[in-house]
């Protein structure tokens, strides 16, 4: 029986009716020419349910013992009567099959909460789809998964051809052995071990003497709360108010949109700036837009909570490796010049930060960073005392065109999660020549999020406009 | 904002992830011949998102407050910004689209919880089912409405014809009112007025002395604990162990079948008992033949919680008005004929505690011997110590064919509720010439569920032959 380490478990103690903790990832492919659908689509799901052994998480529920009852700290333990057919679900779409109808149905499906009597994923074959298209939906408690891992779950049942066949199950045990040994990944080879089981405290009464890097960094955050940093951004610090910063109801809405990789990337390059800084200044002003035309920008920026991944490469094992920016969104200004340069600017500080730190010491100093957010979520001062106006996220995917047994994959939408004083979500993932945007939003306090697809498309052609690349 | 009544605020107390508070009804109805079946649900559809103004408890939701948030005490208010399409759902099943599929898509749905942001309900409408078929789910918080109240909906919707038109939602205050006009029923007339939302305690202190009716029939299951009554059962006396007294887990089966309403009448009138004498040895027997099977069958009787109304014929509007007779299932005898004798006297002993109760006192008995198994839910208690061991209920429907703007309403199926030691609930409605039978089951205790049906074919043609009517 494993211990959960402190960020997993993070993620069960912060959750509620209201505030799920789990992502979920939308693909969608194109069945191969010439095929019967249903038997195809019949034929995937036997090989979904086929997997004897699974791998590591997939196969483990929560333990029931008192302290996980009391929701203080987890265990992992087997499911010895995994009942596979529950997590794999069969689901359709309503006529016409657009993708109206199936936003509508993953809005509702990432809604609910995992059942924590049983290992926590679900994982539905969605046919009905107009277009000659089917869809996947895995939804996953973030405890398990994070998003760098998800990818290596999808890569791990894609073929870069359309001739490539994978005859067991992507969940099984069997297929995750297969795949770490393509990718010559052993195991995690990371200075975080033995030490993750260790109490937070325990850890920094341990590291806090001899870590300068850390202290340094730390102080540097300090120095933002006094007010003697201008471009970096710290958590809580100068966090404006607005529609985003409701409390969120247990209902979603989720959309999705892809954009051409090279659009973007050419607009970061004309500036200046990296493929992120413009990713950025994309939804910098696509929520610019958004919220003027509701009559709420506020007059100050948002900041956004920026993960960046602190996985090193050949680590598949672990489950959550991820460090923090706070980045100034610079939303007030109408100028997307301005707001380009503002937010380039507020990543290389935030950067900077993490530049010094061996992989341990940035766990560690991500741990002490992002641990009062956890205070906060479980004293509900999170709408009070926001960290961040909203997270957005990049994950890297699949560099090619792949294959699903020949059925190609035309785009990955992540939806992630939301949370009190945090509404909504944007996460994106790179997929061959394209970006696949998922937006997933309360969908009390944000009711007509469909509208930030068109104001990211605006924002995306002003910054062409500057760029001159357009 | 009214404050919701004892009854109703405890199955608010009572819930959690695992024990949802709903209860759902699936309808099965034919597709007019002819009719383009696109078509045609999409003017179901329209026809539902179309009521402007919601009756009662569809239009309400739980006011947010202080006493709400420590889930303490609830009450209502109007959801002034109501999203009637997060509500009315339209969903569909997989190819082949059999009943199998269907009882699937029912078991997911009814295993999530309500948003407790919004009104307490959903409604789908079901396309892709076979046979000419559509269906559809309502799931409602027992908060909000008991069995009998959502027939009174159901009803309120449907046709005595296959030409009758009804324009407006069933959801509708319009169609509310039109009902209650046409049933001449134009408030509650009960004995429960505002006393209702008194607290127990005041209640009791104030009616104990003068009620010696009371005092009679709470003596009289004194008497069973004491081992002074053998006929007469009782809340938490001698309820077996068994598989169906497990704890339960967040997720659920359904299954559904229809018995003709004459073969079960006729074997209770042969054997000089009512229906639901008939009813209640048939799901004797049919545990009897599942738990045997499983090698799994107690030594001692289940013992059922088998609800009675306490509805005054013209009170359409409280949402809960029931009382509860124990009764002995004698799962542990193997001749039918046993059975069904002890159970006709354990009925007939329930029946005569409420005969002398006005319907004040008989709900303020209801409450007095009910509310421990809300403390006892409270404490985690109910498997070491529980009340019963499933609920059997029998809800009257509509005694003719009816029709929802020309389709024919094939049956009504129920899923209710299981909980903490109570894994199983069967529930069923009488409609026109049919008996419904929905079970609901949690999926990790009872996980073949199924076979159930088919043991309650067998025990039912045992007990034809028996009465020599087969």
């Amino acid at each position: 029986m494993a211990r959960l380490n402190f960020t997993d478990n993070s993620f069960l103690l912060a959750e509620s009716r209201e505030t799920p903790m789990h992502t979920g990832g939308v693909s969608l492919y194109r069945y191969p020419r010439g095929v019967d659908q249903h038997e195809f689509l019949s034929d995937l799901r036997n090989i979904l349910l086929g997997g004897k052994e699974l791998r590591p998480m997939f196969n483990q529920r929560l333990a029931n013992n008192l302290l996980s009852k009391a929701n203080l700290f987890h265990s992992w333990e087997t499911d010895r009567a995994l009942d596979i057919e529950y997590h794999i679900r069969h689901s359709a779409l309503p006529q016409p099959g657009r993708y109206r109808e199936l936003f509508a149905l993953i809005s509702r499906l990432h809604g609910t909460l995992l059942d924590r009597n049983r290992p926590l994923w679900e994982l539905h074959l969605i046919e009905g789809l107009a277009g000659n298209q089917f869809a996947t939906y895995l939804k996953t408690h973030h405890c398990m998964l994070d998003g760098v891992a998800s990818m290596h779950l999808a890569n791990s049942m894609l073929s870069k051809t359309s001739r490539g066949r994978v005859n067991y199950s992507p969940l099984s045990l069997e297929a995750w052995e297969h795949y770490k040994q393509q990718t010559q990944a052993p195991n995690r080879g990371t200075a975080i071990s033995p030490e993750d089981v260790k109490s937070l405290a325990e850890r920094l009464a341990g590291q806090l003497g001899s870590g300068t890097q850390l202290v340094r960094a730390l102080l540097q955050y300090a120095n933002v709360w006094i007010g003697g940093n201008t471009a970096l951004n710290a958590p809580w610090h100068a966090v404006p108010r607005s529609i985003i910063s409701s409390n969120v109801s247990g209902s979603r809405r989720f959309v999705a949109q892809s954009w051409p990789f090279e659009r973007v990337r050419a607009v970061g390059r004309a500036l200046g700036g990296t493929l992120n800084d413009a990713v950025l200044a994309m939804c910098a002003g696509g929520l610019h837009h958004y919220l003027a035309q509701s009559s709420a920008l506020p007059s100050k920026p948002l900041k956004a909570m920026v993960p960046i991944s602190l996985r090193v490469s050949n680590d598949l094992d672990s489950s959550n490796a991820v460090g923090f920016i706070v980045t100034n969104l610079a939303t007030h200004l109408d100028d997307p010049e301005q707001r380009f340069r503002t937010i380039k600017e507020s990543m290389q500080a935030g950067k900077e930060l993490y530049s010094g730190l061996s992989p341990g010491e940035a766990e560690l100093f991500t741990q002490i960073t992002v641990s009062p957010i956890l205070v906060s979520k479980l004293l509900g001062l999170e709408k009070t005392l926001p960290a961040f106006n909203l997270v957005i996220s990049n994950v890297p995917g699949p560099r090619k065109k792949m294959y699903w047994n020949g059925a190609l994959l035309k785009g990955i939408y992540p939806a992630s999660i939301v949370g009190n004083g945090q509404s909504l979500n944007i996460t994106l993932v790179s997929y061959a020549d394209q970006l696949d945007f998922g937006i997933i939003a309360c969908r009390r306090s944000l009711p007509s999020i469909q509208r930030l697809i068109d104001c990211l498309e605006d924002s995306l052609c002003e910054l062409e406009q500057l760029a001159s690349v357009a």
